[in-house]
């Protein structure tokens, strides 16, 4: 099968790289990059040296018809224009990025502050939570995959909502990311010097992926809430954890929830509920596809206590996109995503 | 004034060395440690030579009474055993260890899991949460210096508590803290190779500082209520970052909740009020004794959000101590503790 | 194939189960270890949840004998006693700590302090620096796998000292390591405290490696010269950098030594030689068996230098293994070992 | 004394405003940004309120003229230009840029690849090593402050040198660093993900500390030899290593060298010749202005083995200015600068 990343330059865009590179039934035919055309990838990227040394090339509507899949992990704004076209000529994409997946136009031009794809494309496409909207996934054409944080927090959150053992209107989510979610751009911000042997909150209150959370909450709840939900820059290149906190309905044991958590994920390879008393870290999941998930219950508070964590470019980003690639072909979704976390 | 360090081996001990030894008014006499007496401190700390080259001693009680002042920076359970006789000897003591700070001997043996000191002394003993209980503190023969996580956070809190702002049953706290909070001790959890690139979420639903937060929640509110508070490890050396929420009791906008902060601790050197918009940074205070906060009202959910910082060793442990003895002295609070963060 | 890992415990013996699991043709058969058996490797490693979830055993070795290959990745002074048995049984071993590289005797009892190998296993052993022995591996039934500093040196020297255009006897080599090379041993020396934001030189004119880099020169050259070859611990957990400066023997272009080593190693798919005027990273090898070589002669100083990176666990231990044993085998030398750097 | 900082944006003029505020002779009068001019310096460096709040201005060599003393923290090429007129005014300058350490204009247009200062200029200059060239220092009226990493290898070298215990021509410098001497500059290389988890070698033999090192050699030993010198940077903020290798004129002991280095130092507080044995890390200066030393004969190779570390933006820098503005002005050395290096 023959697939094209628009946006390879970035960092998504060259995880998408090393992941499909590992694929047995794929060939990277196409790499595109609007900043960068014209360059070997090895210019911006030599680890790539002997693995993938193609050139990055234009956007070109004609060229990028001939494939099968494309893959866009491109900023924000970017493949709300770019994608209907190529949509109707039948190749199936994949968005890493959030242009496609809130319903509400009104609520993409209110948090991302641009105007937003037309509201018929942001009907046609699915939200490529997995594990989730398998089924959905399955029939699609254009993906919108989710955010990394949504990834992390949805999945944790999911079990307990469906089984309506917390109040979603008391749901905190407090995440702390790696850096590589902010992609590779040269500012003050993310310097070394700035970053290392620092903890920052960003973004707080204004995160943009708030309402794709609230947004599936209320898809699995049938309640619209809005969650709190603060984001922290933490000193490491991968992983995100978040941490949630949300009232119990009515009383219940860690071992009630933990095992409503593993029926629910009992199928799910890339998901792994840890036993009680065991919470993961994100090294735990580094360079895999997996989302590991601890629970417990709190008596002196009445709460709920759930932390989850991902590697934010793999099952946050590039690794959720080939699943759903998996998926929609009717292949094993654990092809080309088997490897082990790297550790330490 | 003649100063002794008991426990001078630990990393508490040795930031006590650091600022004590740029205090003008006074002179360290004695540096006690169990576990490596007979060495001298640069064997353990080859970054002191030419700053300070004495010999670890036994503990001895009748050498450590020839002094004003002693400052214990020993594990937990140790300094309830020693720190008695030494007060009754006339000698006024600060304690970093939580030996002394929960009034109640059942809490401490339900949290620390270890023999309470005697009630006797656990009454005598001031907590030493120096913007707070200054009045007190002035009075003290024995100090129970707070821990570090309750020091960020009651610092946050205290000013919307006072004002009843919040409620306090509805109070979330999610800490992280650098590495050297958990002291110079040999043990797997906390290699290079296991923290660096990982966040790791620890002591869930059972940290000792729990009560110790409770307590003065409920001194300052009248109300005993359980707090939820989650401590996190982040691959840094240096600083606590406390995110904080909870429920507004009426509505109230940022610019009213950041006046009454900037109000509350107008004559506080030590404390700065962040701008609005603009939130701390842990190394934005590193090396110093600054606890800075940042506040927000989020209308959305009708939470305020309050984030502070501290640098752990200092504000959150030997800064706090030092300020202390300033206060008991009646010398001004800023005396020896007044450099800038080390930035970058 | 079935296969065991002795010493499966440490960071070598979790990164040969990470490899070894990518492996089509292997079956990890057994696991063990002498400190911790007994437990599940969950208990010890719990990112391979679902990837490996195997019991860690005792030794044994008529349990042991029943297996094809055996990979020891034990602590120096370990396999020189139950390696002998094994062999005697027909196994293949592949040992990856010091127990078999020097051939003298003597050497190794200078160096590591410690009684030696009997001779005659010495001499049945192969050194499995694969790219220049591969044809003596081949035969092997006993593979010294080469340490992961003489590794990346001596495959950035070979091409020069083959060729003769620089002195051996002028070779410096600066080496700089991560931190996972120490091992997983509680010690202070190794704290996340100590390391990080840190530089340290250790076993400066003591490395142990150093005989083994000069038996190889040795080897290759015939000269038997001593190198001065100096170690630094860097706050990464991956990665080695070699830094080699040595006299030219006669005038030389950049593009000439240039060419010799892209010759030498063109039919080397780990091996990748970087253009001119650019120097590779330990990132860009992370997670993978390439080793990365930078050269380039200094006419002001009439010195070539050359730089080498490896990752340590790969390359430097579990990936070299796998390595040789796919060449043992008559596999293709790339199989279980083809994935990507994992960047960033 | 009043005093001025040009290029205060920087990470070395942030580090001036650090020192002299610390320093009791001393204040700050102005500070001068070319490219933040009109900006709170609050609004960079936000660690600074309370402790600096001044108003980043815009160069005015009248209003400049007014001052004791100005620093220059500018990138290179920016003083060559402005401190000729503000010297001629009668104001002290000491600059920490490369514009007046070279007296041959045509190594600073070989090496910096730009317009050399006046050669007058060049020659009023005084190299401001301040061990070194104390006696000079004390008439100067201009001071060229050295390198980061001159300062830590001269400091390392010249006891060698001056009693010619080894051969000047075979000198190797393998110097190491930390981010900030990067400076403050947003650039894809020096963001966290790139450097955080790598080690990486960098303007391999054309560093422009180059020539100082070798003009300074020269003036010492009389020999005007090339040196090989190359630099890495390291996952660190604060920090320089250089680990040199010498050959030995004739046959020396450790102790011998170790005795030369002790007395050649013996009046130096900011020097220290660390025990026989004990090789100083980066972490043991952090945030102070010594120069740690470790020297070693290797009787195998028959080399001089020194390492010595400073903090970069210490004694690297900001602290050595301010050394030497306390030697011109006659007052003790330490003034301002006897604060304990910040471990860990």
């Amino acid at each position: 099968m023959k697939v094209g990343i628009v946006g390879a330059n970035g960092y998504s865009g060259v995880e998408l790289i090393r992941l499909l590179q590992q694929h047995p039934y794929v060939t990277i035919e196409k790499i595109v990059s609007h900043s960068t055309h014209g360059k070997n990838i090895l210019e911006l990227y030599p680890h790539l040296y002997g693995v993938n040394e193609m050139i990055l090339e234009k956007w070109n509507l004609d060229e990028l018809s001939n494939l099968d899949f494309v893959f866009f992990a491109t900023p924000s704004g970017v493949s709300k224009d770019i994608i209907p076209p190529l949509l109707d000529k039948g190749v199936t994409c994949i968005d890493l990025s959030g242009d496609f997946r809130l319903k509400n136009a009104g609520d993409y031009e209110t948090w991302y502050k641009k105007t937003s794809a037309p509201a018929e494309y942001l009907q046609k496409a699915t939200y490529g939570l997995s594990e989730v909207y398998r089924d959905k996934i399955k029939q699609a054409k254009l993906i919108a995959n989710p955010g990394c944080f949504p990834t992390a927090t949805l999945l944790g959150l999911l079990p307990a909502l469906k089984k309506q053992i917390i109040h979603a209107n008391t749901i905190h989510v407090d995440a702390k990311t790696g850096v590589s979610g902010a992609g590779r751009n040269a500012n003050l911000t993310n310097l070394f010097t700035e970053i290392n042997e620092n903890i920052r909150a960003y973004k707080v209150g204004e995160h943009q992926h708030i309402p794709e959370i609230e947004q599936v909450i209320s898809d699995i709840s049938g309640e619209q809430v809005p969650i709190t939900f603060i984001t922290h820059l933490i000193p490491i290149n991968r992983g995100i954890m978040c941490t949630m906190y949300a009232d119990l309905v009515e009383q219940v044991t860690t071992e009630e929830v933990h095992q409503i958590y593993k029926d629910m994920y009992k199928d799910e390879m890339f998901i792994r509920i840890r036993p009680i008393g065991e919470w993961p870290t994100t090294k735990e999941v580094m360079g895999s596809n997996f989302c590991d998930i601890g629970v417990m219950v709190n008596r002196r508070t009445n709460k709920l206590i759930i932390i989850s964590v991902i590697d934010n470019l793999v099952k946050g980003a590039a690794g959720q996109a080939m699943q759903n690639m998996n998926i929609i072909n009717g292949w094993e979704e654990h092809i080309g995503l088997n490897n082990s976390p790297l550790y330490p």
